[in-house]
This record gives C-alpha cells, sequence and structure tokens, in this order.
C-alpha cells in the first residue's frame, strides 16, 4: 500500500439513535420472531420481504406520529435521474405499493406477514431510536369484517405463543366509525374536517389528561401542567360529555357495550355500521372460541386515526411493571392496528381493501423480560485451553470432537503465555466447562475438566469438607472427553 | 380528511436495483440461515446485529470492488449536525467499528457472525441488485493461524450442513504473503506499490483471459476481445512465467504444492513466513479431519487484495450447472475470506488481527435450487370455502378448529359469490385441501372434503374406472374434520 498519510482517526461511534445488538439479545429476537412465524403461517399468511429503500413518491406523506409531511424519513437523491429514494419508516407504504406492483400475480385476498428494521429520521432520545424492528400482518383485498376478526384471534394466539399467558393480555377493539356516528349526533360531519381533527387530536390525550382534562381541551381551553393555556376545540358541554361517554363505554359485556354505543350514535348511519360491525366481529370471535378474557370491545381505544377507516384494536399487557421511579404502572400496548381501505388505492385508482396489525417487537420482547420469560442468556462454550502452543492441534481436535457431538466448543486463540487470561476468557464467555491438558497429561492420555458453574458455586458458598468431596476439576481418560463433558452438561441442566 | 388535490397517482415499482422476496424465498433464505447460524454458533461464534447505518468517517475508503473512494455507498447528511451516514456495504467495515468501540467489554479473541442486507450504490444489472444479503463469522484479537484454520473447517461444515454434499465443493486456501515472496523474488518489493496494485489486478483476470492473456498483461500488453489495446504492466518475460508458475503451482498433494511453493519465493523472509503459515494450516486441519477432500492449498486464488494481509480462502462449488446459452460449466464461488490485521488499527492506532469469512446467501441459495436440495415451495394452506355468507362464523370455528390441530388453515375472504373464484383461490394458494359446507350438508352435520393434488392428479391421469374408484371429493361427518384433513395430509405427504 501507499504510505498513508497522518489521517486524524475515525471516531468508533453508532450513529446517533442507532444501536447494535450482541448474542443473547439478537438470539431472544430471532426466536420470538420464529414463534410469530409460526403463528402466522398457520393462519395461511405468507412471508414477504420488501426493499428497505422505496421511491419517496411511493412511501407517500403518511408518515405516523408526526406534523411534518416528508420530512421524518432519511432520503437521498438517485445520482442517474435526480429522484428521490428513501429508507421505509414503516411495512404498510411498502404493502400497498406491492399489492399494487403485482395485484396481477398475488392471490386475492392476499395475507402477507413481515419482520423487519424501520428507520424513522426523528430525534433520538432516551429509549427512542431511529432504527427499530416491526413485524406485521395484513390482508389486502377483503371487505369483510371477519379479516378484522381473524387478525385479532392472531393477535391473541400470537401473544400466547410467545409467553404472554392468558389473563396477562387483552386485546381491544373499537370502530372509527362509531367514532364517526358520536361526531355527526353533536352535529360535526365529514366536512366540519378541521374541528374532527382537532377533537381526534383531544381524544388521544385520554390517557394522559384524564376525563377533566379531556373536557376541558373540547370546550374552552385547559391550563397545562407547565402553566400554559391551551385553547380549547370549542364544543359545548353537551357535546363534550357524549365524546367523553364514547370514550367510556366499554361495559361489563361486549352485549352491553353494545347497547351503549347504540344509543351513543343516534340515528347515524355510519355510526350504526361501525356497531353493526363491532357486534359481527363479536360474534365471529366467540364461535371461534376467543371470549372477553382475551378479546373485548372498548370505545377507548384511540390509535393513528390517520388512515385508519374502520375496525381499529390494540393489544395491550395488563401485568404491572415497576416503572423507573419504582412505582408499579401497567405494560401498555405492545401491538395495534386497523382497517386502511384507501392505502392501495392512492397506486391504482381501485378500491383495495386492506386491514393489518403491527406488533412492537422491542416493546413485546421488554414485557417477556420484565415477566422473565426469556433468560437473556445464551449457552456459552466449552473452552478448550492451550497449554502448550506447539501442540495446537490436538486442541482443536478436541474441539472439533465436541462440535461433532454437538456440543459449543472452541479453542482459546489469544496468546497462552498467561493462563490466568485463558479462564478469564472462559469466564467472560459463561463456558460452562474449560478442557486442560499440558504435555504431562498428554503423555499420560488424559485430559483436566474443570466444571465452571459448580467451581464458581463451590467458591461462593461450599465448606472446605465440600469441596473435597465434590471437587469440580478431575482427571479423565482423554477418551472419555466427550462424554464426560456431556454428563457434566447435563448435570448443569 | 381535507380534500385531496388532484395529484398523479404514484408509481408502484420497487427502486432501480431493489427487489422484494415473496412467501417460499424468504422461507428458504431463513431456513438456510437457521442453518448456517447452528454450525457457527457449535463453533463459539455468538451473533451480532449492528445498525444498517454508519458514519461514513467510520465506513472508510474500503468498499472493495470499485475504483472510487467515498462513492458507490448510500450517504445522506444528518440535519442536526451535517455529518455524513451511510449504508453498510458490508460487515466487516461495521465490525472493526464494534470491535473498537466495545473492546473492554467484548471478550478478546471475539468471534461473532451477522446476517443482513447490505446496500451499494452501483449500477444495477440484470442479477446485479444493490441491497444483497451477506452472512459473515469472524475472529478479531486472533494473531494465530489456527483462526483461519478454524474459519475453514467451519466453512466446509457450514456447506455441507445447508445441503451440499462432500464432493460437491472444496476450499481453496492461499496466502498474500506467498505472493508478496514470489513478487520479491522478481524484485518487486513493497516500495514498487503503484507496479505491485497493477500486478494484483492483473492476475485477478486470470480467469477470465487465462495463462497466455495474464502473461501478455504482465508484459507488454494486449489486444483486447473488443479490439482496443490494454496496456501491460512492464515486466519481462521471466518475472511474469514466475508469477503464473506461482498461480498454476497447485499439486497433487498439499505437501507437494509447498515444495513447489517454495521454489518459488527463494529465499524471500516474507514468503518463507507465508508457506509456513500454510503449512500449519493444513497441519491444523489435517489433525480436525478435514483432508483435501475439503480444502486444499492453492495458489490460484486471488481475492479482494485491497485489505488481506496474510491467509485468503474461497468456497467453490465443483459441480456443474448449464448456464444461460445451455453451455455446462462449473458453479463456481460462493464464499470468502482471509485475514486482514489493519481495519480495526485504523480506530485504535493498536494493532488488531482479525481473520473471517463472508457467505454469497443469494448464490449459495442458487447453488442448492440448482441441485434440488430446496423446494422452492411453501406447503400451501387448507381453504375453507364460503358458500353461505351468514354462516362465516361456522367456517372460522371450522379454521380455528384446523389450526388448533396445528393444520395450515385459512378462511376463503374475498367476495364469495361466485364459487368458481374460491377454487380458483385455493389452486393460486396451491392449496392441499378444499373445504365446502353449503346449507344442506351444514343441516345434515356434514362437510365435503376436496383432495386438490389428488384431484389435480387424477383430472390429468386416471381413467374414467380410477375417477370412480378414487373419488378427490367426499363427504365426511362435521365431527372428523380435522381427522379427515389429516389423514389426507399424510397422504399427500
Amino acid at each position: 500500500m501507499a504510505k498513508e498519510k497522518k489521517q486524524p482517526r475515525p471516531k468508533a461511534e453508532t450513529p446517533r439513535g442507532f444501536r447494535d445488538y450482541f448474542g443473547a439479545e439478537v438470539l431472544e429476537r430471532q426466536e420470538m420472531l420464529a414463534k410469530i412465524a409460526e403463528t402466522y403461517q398457520r393462519y395461511g399468511f405468507d412471508p414477504l420481504e420488501t426493499s428497505a429503500v422505496e421511491t419517496v413518491e411511493a412511501l407517500g406523506k403518511f408518515l405516523p406520529d408526526t406534523d411534518r409531511p416528508n420530512e421524518g424519513v432519511f432520503a437521498w437523491q438517485e445520482e442517474e435521474d435526480g429522484g428521490w429514494v428513501a429508507l421505509r419508516y414503516d411495512m404498510t407504504a411498502p404493502l400497498a405499493r406491492v399489492a399494487a406492483q403485482y395485484r396481477n400475480d398475488l392471490p386475492s385476498p392476499y395475507r402477507r406477514y413481515t419482520f423487519g428494521p424501520v428507520w424513522r429520521n426523528e430525534k433520538p432520545g432516551p429509549g427512542r431510536f431511529r432504527q427499530f424492528y416491526q413485524c406485521d400482518a395484513d390482508t389486502v383485498g377483503a371487505a369483510s369484517v371477519a379479516a378484522d376478526a381473524e387478525i385479532c384471534a392472531m393477535l391473541s394466539d400470537t401473544l400466547e405463543a410467545v409467553g404472554i399467558p392468558r389473563g396477562d393480555y387483552v386485546v381491544r377493539v373499537n370502530n372509527r366509525k362509531v367514532l364517526d356516528g358520536v361526531l355527526a349526533t353533536i352535529g360535526l360531519s365529514s366536512e366540519d374536517e378541521a374541528t374532527r381533527q382537532a377533537v381526534l387530536r383531544t381524544i388521544d390525550k385520554f390517557d394522559k389528561v384524564g376525563r377533566e382534562g379531556v373536557i376541558q381541551l373540547l370546550t374552552k381551553g385547559r391550563l397545562d401542567e407547565s402553566g400554559a393555556y391551551i385553547d380549547g376545540v370549542g364544543l359545548d358541554a353537551a357535546a363534550a360529555d357524549q365524546i367523553v361517554a364514547f370514550l367510556l363505554a366499554r361495559a361489563d359485556s361486549n352485549a352491553e357495550t353494545l347497547v351503549m354505543l347504540r344509543k351513543l350514535i343516534g340515528t347515524s348511519a355510519i355510526g350504526e355500521a361501525g356497531v353493526a360491525e363491532l357486534e359481527t366481529i363479536a360474534t365471529l370471535l366467540d364461535a371461534q372460541g376467543y371470549g372477553p378474557d382475551r378479546i373485548v370491545i372498548d370505545p377507548s381505544v384511540v390509535r393513528g386515526l390517520g388512515y385508519y377507516t374502520g375496525p381499529v384494536f390494540e393489544a395491550e399487557l395488563t401485568f404491572e411493571i415497576l416503572d423507573d421511579k419504582g412505582r408499579p404502572r401497567q405494560f401498555g400496548s405492545v401491538a395495534g392496528g386497523g382497517r386502511y381501505d384507501d392505502l392501495v388505492k392512492r397506486f391504482t385508482g381501485q378500491d383495495v381493501p386492506a386491514t393489518g396489525v403491527s406488533i412492537g417487537v422491542d416493546r413485546l420482547l421488554a414485557a417477556l423480560r420484565a415477566k422473565g420469560r426469556i433468560s437473556g442468556a445464551m449457552q456459552g462454550p466449552v473452552v478448550v485451553t492451550v497449554m502448550d502452543r506447539d501442540r495446537m492441534a490436538d486442541y482443536q481436535a478436541m474441539a472439533t470432537e465436541l462440535r461433532n457431538a454437538g456440543i459449543r466448543a472452541e479453542v482459546y486463540l489469544g496468546n497462552p503465555k498467561n493462563f490466568g487470561n485463558q479462564l478469564k476468557y472462559a469466564d467472560k464467555r459463561e463456558s460452562p466447562v474449560a478442557v486442560i491438558q499440558g504435555s504431562d497429561e498428554a503423555a499420560r492420555g488424559v485430559v483436566q475438566i474443570k466444571d465452571l458453574i459448580l467451581g464458581a458455586k463451590i467458591a461462593a458458598n461450599a465448606s472446605l469438607e465440600e469441596w473435597k468431596a465434590q471437587p469440580a476439576q478431575r482427571e479423565v481418560a482423554r477418551g472419555d472427553l466427550v462424554a464426560e463433558i456431556r454428563a457434566i452438561l447435563e448435570r448443569q441442566g
């Protein structure tokens, strides 16, 4: 190579808002995704993996959670034709593109699932990354609410498949049309778009500001915690009460909830259509054995209202965890979705109904960790230490024998001079067993096997007698290496 | 929503050079990667998943196969601080960054594997995409050639694990230092960098232009196929012969090859070091049972010579396939790698030896398909058809029962009006069985089961008698639905 000019060294840093995943973190996610995929496949969903890059045109202005259209993505211009392309920000926009592009080849309805990273050009913060995993399942081309019900049932099965027991979660179902009906009864038709959007944004704050807060915000306004005055939407008190009554309309049974909703929508046709859809969903789920212990109608579900056109749903984990300040709180939402009948139409001009769900993989993993359902540990390898650099071939042969017997094994490949470093290495690797063979042992045809788990336990707890009675290191015949180590691993469990 | 302005419809197109993967394609790759991961883990390698995005600074100017430094990547500027970031173009640059960033936390040596897409901003062409999968395993922090030997053995095991039988592949090993020694004997020291690079680029064309072509290019130059005259490197004939003799030095056994190489390097110290390394690798592999039927010393291996500093290796599939024009040719390389001792040093200034291998996932999948080792088919779901829209709950319950028995099943969710469309749909889904229940069957407590595989076979082949004797559609009791379908699936195999 040419002599390098002195250049400042590059910083070894992940870019802001991005992160790396190591060892067990990667395996845990893969195992969870494999269980999810198995469930989705059993429901007839096929895998799809789209390109990470889309044209900005195809992505459109549907980015959730941002008021800045066309911002929030990582985009660049193509050299050749100057066209703008960007990393996908979710899995729904690419699905709409695929459904339009391959509409002559795909079965209709088309059920697909997809796993993968999405990218958002947002300001990173604690626990808020600019690349994260999503895991979506959608049905394109089915107008029937049977498709929505199926996704709710599948979501329920999926949560149980990954290790959330029944009773620890609930899938809550609502319908955008019922809300439209309620808004109609208070005189807000689809023409009053600005006010409707203001109402939707306000409802979305229900969890945060509570019943009284929402009523204030829907009417005259409210003094914020920070002391700032937030202008109200300007509805009268009766209208605000009606909306809050809708949000709180969840009763003890789905049937009672439906009765309350029917009252709230009055004579609105769209509202009646929405209630009928919820009723059908409840009936279908009941027939499949998904009762209200798993899936329930709950009008307080308000999510990503931007593009949803019918049923919306959310999976919530109902057990408590401790928050940063040690206070118990519910774990909350790990998945959500709904019906969006207009996305594919952007491309084709034709109506293509669609419904789907997205699981927040990182949140679900956090939940499983909180419940102790995943270990966070990876089985470390047996480490064959190197006492004699010239006999590397013998050590490699031992590791090969172990591997051929299906046992994770490796030879220490650092500088073997300091033997203590080799045992420190085995420790860092969470190795269950170390193998040691010096020239003396080699001459006698034996090896030393050190049970590192037992050794650590003895070092921590045992009396001298126990230590003598149950040595963690012992000598075995070289020919018994594999059998002896297998026995130790079985004993360790 | 606000009234939309009339906008031209977006085109439903994957961006140029990008593609989507459907159904079985996705599953095949996942299954292959799972087998590779299992092998890598058995060797003590841990998974690592780095961010798709890196700072341009961290990526450096190591992009393979391009003469345009800092080009060839998809890069953009951060809004906040104007720093440049880019999608990774391989897995080695991110590993070097990680090894430097986490050097106090990672075990040393650090063995890791990683799977995922990489992105190259190149001109797309037939079969040449700008996003593709790589699957790498590397050992960082081990200077010993035992680490290189281990990777060769692991590569051999991996190919067999995914379904390439012994005899259908060979891992070929060479050493950059031996080539350096040969160049030293013809008077080209590491000072003559420009000439050395020209020699390396020329050698790389050996496969394409052959022995005579390389000799011409190393000396006076050569008339290209296109009629253009390519300038030669300007060596004398004896020097060119010496280099070609090196490339062709592979003998019947590793021992004979080593003898030939020793002759070619004369008294060069670096050459001798290289031959000694090759000898050690051969000895270590032999001790582990990896003979020349799997791994062989072959001086003609010349690959990505840019950053390699010692052993280089390549896995080649030796069976023949037919090319586009129907001519038999060897399948060729599916994986390669080598030792690169300078990459981590960029960040830390300290020497950190490293060696690794990268499997071309798409090429390996193509090879498995060519050998008929993967089916390319995904088990289609049982399709429960809809004869009576009002009895959707009953149909859903059938699908649920089948799924609970572990059978892939779905209810037809398109418009049920045209029953023929439902059977066409089942056909497109490659469904093994269709379930049919009209109101008459429901009243009698039975269902019709249609064996679609048998049906297709009968339609294609059978005589009338056979058709009568073995009907593909029959009526069974509703309560026997699951058992009867399981029996059909077992019969279909």
